[in-house]
């Protein structure tokens, strides 16, 4: 890959902050260049459209978010079930900031674009659907260290690490929609508590 | 209130139809207009705005999902949790036949909205949390019968509706984003296991 330059890395911040604190559809090439400072012809010269530039943004805050926030909350330093609460931690402390940075609880960037376009763009879906499937898999490793620990037993651990994904994505959406972030302290604790077993 | 006149009903069902399956941003007047078969000044008649007359598709969309879903899942003819794992059919039986219809699983129309506009309309973000807040309440009375019934005692009632709440929103959002009501029938019924108990 490529070294990103400085255009290409302000292009990118760019759509990022705006999309995520707007939607997709809402966010034109136009706002996301006279956001950057860069013209139309250096923005098509580096994406050839609004859709590619999203699917890159997805990649890069996902990597972010993954080094800054969700490999720290999964390391194994605490015992896996205290993990996921410390997940549940960072996610409230992070929209917090959110919060005071702009404002609103902006919720999840991958949840909101997957409800505003897995109907209307099937690559921008697909993309949003392997992150989750990253974030499935970091959980699921929580689950089996658990087991490997001689706890949960009987667990279903792909469709618990799916439900626990799916808590985590409805707590962010009613926080996003209270435009409160104690939404999240007060219910995405109990997300360490969801439980789907072996039938 | 006035009856509504057979042209107001087409804009309506036009707009819920539309919306619910692209978004708000991607569906304008013009289209649902044209989809309709009414003239912009016929519109503009019965709706000052789009937003007014999207305020309006989430109260007649909320009311019919109530009468001929929400209000059947949860009649006490069956013991309490079970009305929960009803309402978890019925919601995977509407979502397979959403995708049968349209080719798409389309998910919760008031978290697609949520998610898409709760930083940009504020009208619509409060409409949209009076409808989850009724939702609220009817799971919350279920859980209050499952008390008085003997069960669930050292619950905390009001939390663990609007975890169950976010727990029906998120799995929505994973099936919408994988495009498979199946996901809805692997994960929903777990949602009559979710407990927050008070401190």
């Amino acid at each position: 890959m490529q070294p990103i330059s400085d255009t290409q890395q302000r292009i990118l911040d760019s759509a990022r902050e705006l999309i995520f604190s707007r939607s997709y559809a809402d966010v034109g090439v136009a706002a996301i260049c006279e956001h950057a400072g860069v013209k139309k012809g250096s923005f098509y010269h580096f994406f050839p459209s609004k859709r590619a530039l999203t699917l890159a943004v997805l990649d890069t805050h996902f990597g972010d978010l993954k080094q800054n926030f969700i490999d720290k909350a999964f390391a194994d330093d605490l015992p896996p079930l205290a993990r996921l609460e410390r997940f549940a931690e960072f996610a409230y402390q992070f929209q917090k900031q959110v919060m005071a940075d702009t404002g609103h609880v902006l919720g999840c960037p991958f949840g909101n674009l997957a409800t505003e376009l897995s109907t209307q763009d099937e690559p921008i879906r697909e993309k949003i659907h392997r992150i989750f499937a990253k974030l499935q898999t970091q959980i699921r490793h929580v689950l089996q260290d658990a087991q490997h620990a001689g706890e949960l037993q009987n667990l279903n651990v792909a469709a618990t690490a799916q439900a626990m994904l799916a808590y985590f994505e409805g707590v962010l959406l009613l926080a996003k929609n209270q435009n409160d972030p104690e939404v999240i302290r007060a219910l995405l604790p109990a997300i360490a508590q969801i439980r789907i077993t072996q039938r």
